[in-house]
């Protein structure tokens, strides 16, 4: 056994698959845990794999175990828990030495504990890490943010670990602080997003066409075949597919219609409004997760049945998917701005090709057409464009129809929303800024003159 | 001249005009303004009313001017110019003084100077105030947070300038400390959503139907007179009728369609998030006026024309309106568990009812709704559910017709997907939860037995 060359602590689901990740490309690791009792069992897990894993009984020893400058990465639950594994490692560090956080933190927080941090010599990295269990055992898609030189000091262990897209390392620096913990937001907010839309399209089927899941699913499978290629198509198929084998009954159908969440979504578009950016497709996402666990409209009636094209209906999903991915990079690219990271956006699509839930075809895709799209608007780039119109009408009418059934179809309308009003080529906001001076004196300016006018309505 | 019963700093727009009001009730008032040079021509436009009206030259003139214990009011700019005032004001002050901020402050603020400033002895009111400058001056809608103490002192003061609906002044004590600033934001947050909504109806028969802004105003007039009865319906119809004098075209034609807007839209958009609640078409309306200031996508074509039945229109406002009422007191009844307020929702559509921007006559039919509703969702209640069926088919028509004629309806599309999404029989969410059991080992519950239930997938 080698000596450790990175510390980790906190072995849950997620810490225990990055350990052995770490392990199984050859990279020694010390492992401790705040119930130290959860290490043989782990080691056992491990396998042969434990011959590269070096258990400490609590922190003191997983820091005296590592080389200097020490690396510690901390794989705990966020907010207090690592306000207060940081006040347990910092009089075990010396200057120099690096913690990082690399759970889902809040990037205000991370922000804050770097400028804490680095004012007393301690390095500090917000890495957000997406790909579930499955992507941190065989390779996670890894979004750094920090310093330079704590990026260079952690990149030959984290490219190794990451998932590879056509080779390329699915890791990268996204900038300064809490940089990589936004970007990871805003991953998990469109992930919100492209989740809500295949379950607005599969109601469509379901209550709309009466199809059941398996016969939905095997279309799911099919688009998983064509523009619509990623991890959460295919994982739609799959779940889509699977049988109970207590009842025989199809899975989703004995699942309960009340969704969860935690807070990533609800962050990404809190950070969207104060940074005066949309994220109306994210936001209609977070409120039918919200709205699902409320009691129903009582004398509610079952929407008539209605036939869907299936090629209009990949087509929607790919006109929705795409205006959630293009407010997700405007807002992405509004907080570079506002913070003043150096963020690389056509490098955040590449880095979400492989390893991460959103991964898809059309983040291979957008990536070129982020590297070209300059200052401007993303969603004005010729390539995007294009890509937009060849989809809008398909996702025009599914709504339409949705809306006429009574199907409810949140994401997918605020998708359309977005681009119908970007679309317009004459506004109606002229009437809301007659209105606001009429009892505001707000003021407003005219089309035929410049400078601020006001009119004694 | 007598004594002066309360003191008010900041002669702006707003000051000026309660001022005069608290004047012309035969309340004396003292008041003062950072640019002493404000006062005299101040009250040169007072006229016969600055019998009643102390100028002051400084906040120390104001403070000594005033009987113990002291009212003094602030009506200046929300943010940091209230804690600089606060900290002039401080050491002229002695215990049981009271300050009472009259601007659009975030509640947050508020809770916090409550808790600095009564820890020092002085009282701290935070008090919303509705109507623009009109209401100002001729009776505002108010909704006071603070203590009961400071509601007894106050009330005697702000019951004669508000404004009345049948013969009920339109002030209450909305509970402590953010209370009323609270319940402020909301009003604004739905003010948003009317105004969007009110400009996507004009949409639809400007660029739907190709009607001018002359007709369209009509229409508004004549919808003045039926359920649609509201301040913002009245004012739509006076800008939609006004001519500009240079060159006799519609004023609203003449208007660039891009829309500015403060904060408060946006904070109860982000208080929503934050209390887990949905404010989609308070949401959709903030969205809708960033893109207005967005370059649009280029080769958007003209949609083409579409006749609008004027009567579906009015019911689907009509809808939209409902449904943004009832998004707004879920958060208010949301803010109330969260915070501790004894807040009486029926309470606050009563004083809604005159004086602010959101007056409408839907606001009298719904406070004994609220009266009545009990802790059940708002929605529940059986008027509020008749209410909504009889107008949501006009909602759908109106959508599903706008939907399909590339027109732009951000919010009612909004509004719709909440109403829909509630009275869906078996929601979607099935799908999300089997998707996160999948891929994040998630778990979730079964709807033919208890407890938490995983896959293997």
């Amino acid at each position: 056994m080698g000596q450790p060359r990175i510390g980790l602590y906190g072995l849950g689901t997620m810490g225990s698959a990055l350990a052995l990740n770490f392990a199984g490309r050859g990279i020694d690791i010390a492992v401790a845990n705040r119930e130290a009792e959860w290490l043989a069992p782990f080691l056992d897990r491990a396998g042969p794999l434990a011959d590269r894993i070096t258990g400490c009984a609590d922190p003191a020893a997983l820091v005296l175990s590592l080389p200097r400058p020490r690396l510690i990465l901390l794989m705990i639950p966020s907010g207090a828990p690592v306000d207060a594994m940081i006040d347990t490692f910092l009089p075990l560090l010396s200057p120099g030495d690096t913690l990082i956080d690399a759970g889902n933190s809040d990037f205000h927080d991370t922000r804050r504990r770097t400028a804490a941090l680095t004012g007393q010599g301690i390095g500090f990295v917000g890495l957000g890490v997406s790909g579930g269990e499955e992507g941190a055992r065989n390779g996670p898609s890894m979004m750094l943010g920090g310093s330079r030189d704590s990026w260079s000091l952690l990149r030959p262990l984290l490219e190794p670990i990451a998932a590879r897209f056509q080779g390329d390392p699915c890791v990268a620096h996204m900038g300064p602080d809490g940089a990589g913990h936004f970007v990871k937001t805003v991953h998990n907010g469109i992930e919100y997003a492209d989740m809500q839309m295949i379950a607005e399209v599969y109601g469509l089927m379901r209550d709309g066409a009466g199809w059941g899941a398996a016969r939905i699913g095997a279309l799911f499978a099919e688009w998983d075949k064509g523009p619509l290629r990623s991890f959460l198509v295919e994982t739609t198929a799959r779940v889509l597919a699977a049988v109970d084998p207590e009842t025989g009954q199809p899975m989703v159908d004995l699942i309960r219609d009340r969704a969860g969440q935690k807070g990533t979504g609800r962050w990404t578009v809190i950070e969207a409004l104060r940074l005066g950016q949309s994220a109306s497709v994210i936001e209609a996402a977070v409120a039918a997760r919200g709205w699902s666990g409320l009691p129903r409209l009582s004398g509610a009636k079952p929407a008539g049945q209605r036939q869907f094209q299936p090629e209009q209906l990949e087509n929607a999903l790919q006109a929705g998917r795409l205006i959630a991915h293009l407010q997700g990079f405007g807002i992405m690219r509004a907080a570079a701005e506002e913070y003043g990271w150096p963020l690389d956006l056509a490098r955040v699509a590449e880095i979400w090709r492989a390893g991460c839930i959103i991964r898809s075809d059309l983040l291979d895709r957008l990536a070129p057409i982020l590297r070209g799209a300059g200052d401007g608007p993303i969603y004005l780039a010729p390539e995007a464009a294009d890509l937009l119109s060849s989809v809008l009408p398909a996702l025009r009418a599914s709504v339409s129809q949705a809306v006429a059934t009574a199907l409810p179809v949140p994401a997918l309308s605020a998708a359309l929303a977005w681009a119908d009003s970007l679309a317009q080529p004459r506004g109606t906001a002229n009437l809301i800024q007659a209105q606001r001076d009429a009892f505001g004196r707000h003021g407003f300016e005219r089309i035929d003159r410049p400078g601020e006018a006001h009119f004694d309505w």
